[in-house]
């Protein structure tokens, strides 16, 4: 019986995945990956180039992303079926076979992955592998230049879907933070930003390690909101010799 | 003349290092790494067998770790003198070479690394760059086999060297959390975690994805302290299409 590894990919430079990232890759005979229906996908774009010419391909395409409300029933309800169905299609795939399936995943599959939704179902029926990947965030703090924790600093990772309240409230309760899930989000964490006197301190990073990578200080960014791929980020600046 | 690239190792097992670090450190000419006085030191460990045989090996042996107070002024003056040392130490070494020195560092260099006191002293005389790792958290949340971060949680990373009251307001605040610097600071960790009510769901790692792995529930671990190496964690539950 054929087992599943989710692999890591990391922050989108392809030079930043793992060696053994790497390795199954080039060797992977079937890979699978999460994508918007209609584009190509982030995952599979990062290893463009490394999959053997035969390799079979399971494109999973997500039956929603930002057109429902998240709080919507209905919305739990196509996710849910999609992560069964995408399940029961793995498991098919893995039958009388005895070739893994490397389930590709931007990050690290762990940190807010959607693969953990197939990793829950799939973990009682089959053996199941995950190799960690270098987060989105260490790729965007790395690209400012700038050391993001010292000493006794705190960091928090908050998202910007949040209320207002919840994003304000961690903000003020830490060193250094990372607020991920941007986007249409920007007006809401830039007001959190403002309330919790962080704002002068706040950079954007956009595609952070990739081609179209855009770094700056949020209070030189212009625009109301930002791409997908953003991160805003407050470096800690705690206890060091001086 | 040449640079200085400090290369993120990542959690400690040498596959979970990423491609270019691989590619740059088998290449490399000039590695200098830190280490305790007396030791092989973690990060030179993690590249044996990598280096070519004729290279150039830097040592950096820390003149404390934990025999001094970190409050005593005493610790931060030996520490700053260290740093100092070590920043002419590379840069005499970079002179008149076209040879890159590569500083290898473990986990994430950015995220809490000894790199940082040097990469600030050095940025002004220097080309530096730096290669983000996979952190020492991914690898050991992944390695209790249970997602870590789902939804809107909020993650976040406390250091065992906090007072216990930062500790307790770190936890209550949050829904997922990791605590490093743990070794003699776990009794005081046991205590924050017992107040904030979270002791029952927290796991130890110890020497995540290294040969000496060792993971269970806190409330198994029967020992006072543990080893350096350790980190303390308690998994989000955050929202998912059920």
């Amino acid at each position: 019986m054929s087992k599943i590894i989710c692999v890591g990919l990391g922050p989108g430079d392809p030079e930043l995945m793992s060696v053994r990232a790497d390795r199954l890759i080039s060797n992977a005979s079937t890979v699978a990956y999460f994508r918007k229906a209609g584009r190509k996908g982030q995952a599979r774009q990062i290893v463009e180039g490394m999959l053997s010419s035969d390799v079979v391909e399971i494109p999973m395409e997500y039956p929603v992303t930002t057109e429902i409300p998240v709080k919507d029933q209905g919305y739990n309800d196509l996710l849910a079926q999609f992560y069964e169905e995408k399940t029961t299609l793995l498991l098919e795939h893995c039958q009388g076979q005895d070739q893994d399936i490397i389930v590709l995943c931007e990050g690290d599959p762990f940190f807010y992955g959607s693969f953990m939704h197939l990793y829950v179902r799939l973990r009682e029926h089959i053996e199941i592998e995950v190799v960690p990947g270098i987060t989105g965030m260490s790729g965007c703090w790395t690209a400012t230049g700038i050391p993001m924790t010292w000493g006794d600093d705190i960091l928090t990772v908050l998202m910007g879907t949040l209320p207002e309240d919840r994003l304000l409230a961690g903000m003020q309760n830490t060193d250094a933070f990372v607020v991920m899930k941007t986007g249409r989000n920007l007006p809401k964490i830039r007001q959190a930003l403002q309330e919790s006197n962080r704002l002068s301190d706040a950079w954007i990073v956009s595609y952070g390690t990739m081609a179209k990578e855009e770094i700056m200080p949020l209070s030189s960014y212009e625009k109301e909101t930002a791409p997908y791929f953003t991160i805003i980020l407050v470096h800690g600046k705690g206890r060091r010799p001086q």
